[in-house]
């Protein structure tokens, strides 16, 4: 006997918020990256031409953890025209000691946009400025909001700049969160604005040609780009690997699908050059900023170990309130047809 | 509004058996990887030595189909000593036009197993003798029984031979068989004696070197090898390479995952030699069989385009028996945390 529990969206968003405790979740898997065996396989990608579709399967196994997770993020692009959100997807929990179904979390890709934007505050923790108090957000989508919203979690952010390729969009989400969250938010017409004198750069769009060029960033600004999940998406003008400390949070995707793969292809990077993870300036082994006048740049593909590690404090947070459908699936050992 | 089917093992048990409208329908699966655009990326693969684990994912898009279906594998071989079974796993079928998903197979691997023996059925139907009345299986598994299942649906087999390391599940399996399907099924204590004489070959175990030699091999008979599913396994004598018309279920996985690997490795293949797959053969793009006393060989190592297949098969008619449980998930657009 098998016992599954089934976690819809509206579960998964009653126990798990953006908030720090979801920023430190990520960041244990993280420093496990730098310093367990842990096994991430490559990202399984299926594409569907037909219908504007790609599939993305994401999963880790974290020693420590009770469960891995197997996450898929089907992205379709036509959707919006049937009324339909673009992203979905789900993560399903496997005991890591048996491999059993511990639970499906249907959490149509809310799981990933908290665990996305954790890691952001992750890396904001971890190279940007204390003092940080300014933010320019590139993109006004889902993830510009909950980017700056991670930010707030570990920075003193007092003031944020929005840009976007449509203004009105920006105008919104500056409109929304100066009211939410009580800091000054404005939308900016031109990026190149946004990001002078600002602390902290985010950028969060799909592009892919450079919307962020290297002679904008000043001295001691910190550089999240998370857009980039694929090998044709480019946020970030290669040549700001000649002026910033670079950090990914898997060397071997962001090579492939990060900003990284862009700044190779352009011949700024040797392709055998090693730069550190951001794992190991967690756990302490690198060192990231050195000085205050720094620029770091944090190349965010997004990672197996954050579904995991989401997945696993889920299913802790569901557990203890009781929350979901349990399913009891009966396993018949030996007799199969 | 997102509405999801969940399918428990049970539910799936009543709706799909081995039969032959499953065996018709992994045919359909394999020419449509001849004949039409399938997106089938390479196996994504998880190991988790610390619990003897591993763990495959599979997927393909067919076009065609209503649906494509992830499948996740896990097989941990100390499960037993839980008294848990050592495979289990699960079918999610998404949506082809939406990505969303459409049902949750709870099968505990009881749709693989169904497949993967469609599949041997498949492979007897295109290439055994018509008149093939003698079968002869090594190992005496799930799998063992489900492959004579199946050989027993596409062609006249009247009598069998049972080889396995365990002498004593071979009397079992053959007993059982007898007993249930009304054909002379024997134990036998030497491999090499259940080849001689046999028209049809079916290899069922997990060796790691050659159970089966190639000087065994009698012409007209036919072999379908389908316990190699990873680089270290191995049930066949690469030297039978130089007897057989060997056949991939799909050659891309076959030259890494299955018998085929370990005859490039033997140097008896060049690593660039071409070989026909089981589709093109269904599909009439290429032969296969030409004579009677030809030697043909599948090589069975488990593609996404079954399991897709077997998938759709399993939801059409949990629809139609109204079977199963409906979630209704609520999607929550543009608002995350």
């Amino acid at each position: 006997m098998s016992r599954v529990r089934i976690l819809l969206e509206k579960d998964l968003r009653a126990v798990v918020k953006l908030d720090l405790s979801a920023v430190d979740c990520v960041e244990q898997a993280f420093a496990a990256l730098a310093t367990k065996p842990v096994a991430m396989p490559p990202v399984l990608r299926l594409d569907i031409p037909e219908f504007r579709g790609e599939v993305d399967v994401k999963t880790a196994y974290v020693p420590g953890f009770d469960g891995f997770a197997i996450k898929v993020s089907p992205g379709f692009f036509d959707n919006p025209k049937l009324g339909l959100p673009s992203l979905n997807g789900l993560m399903i929990l496997f005991n890591s000691r048996t491999g059993l179904v511990d639970a499906l979390l249907l959490d149509n890709g809310y799981l990933t946009d908290v665990r996305t934007a954790a890691a952001g505050g992750v890396a904001a923790r971890h190279l940007a400025r204390a003092d940080a108090r300014c933010a320019a957000i590139l993109g006004a989508g889902m993830q510009a909001r909950l980017q700056l919203e991670a930010l707030t979690l570990v920075r003193p952010i007092k003031e944020a700049r929005i840009w976007a390729r449509d203004p009105e969009n920006a105008q919104r989400l500056a409109d929304a969160f100066s009211r939410e969250h009580g800091i000054e938010v404005t939308a900016v017409a031109d990026a190149k604005d946004a990001v002078a004198g600002a602390d902290i750069v985010v950028t969060t769009t799909p592009a892919e040609k450079p919307i962020l060029l290297a002679e904008w960033l000043e001295p001691g600004q910190h550089l999240t780009a998370m857009g980039s999940d694929a090998e044709h998406k480019n946020e970030i003008d290669p040549a700001v690997f000649e002026r910033a400390i670079y950090v990914a949070d898997r060397l071997t995707q962001t090579c492939k699908l990060g900003e990284l793969h862009h700044a190779i292809e352009a011949g700024i990077v040797r392709p055998d050059r090693s730069f550190d993870e951001l794992g190991a300036i967690i756990a302490g082994t690198a060192t990231g900023r050195r000085r205050a006048d720094d620029i770091t740049f944090a190349d965010l593909t997004g990672t197996g170990v954050q579904d995991t590690a989401i997945a696993n404090l889920a299913l802790t947070r569901a557990q203890n309130a009781g929350s979901g459908q349990m399913i009891d699936n009966d396993t018949t050992m030996g007799d199969a047809a």
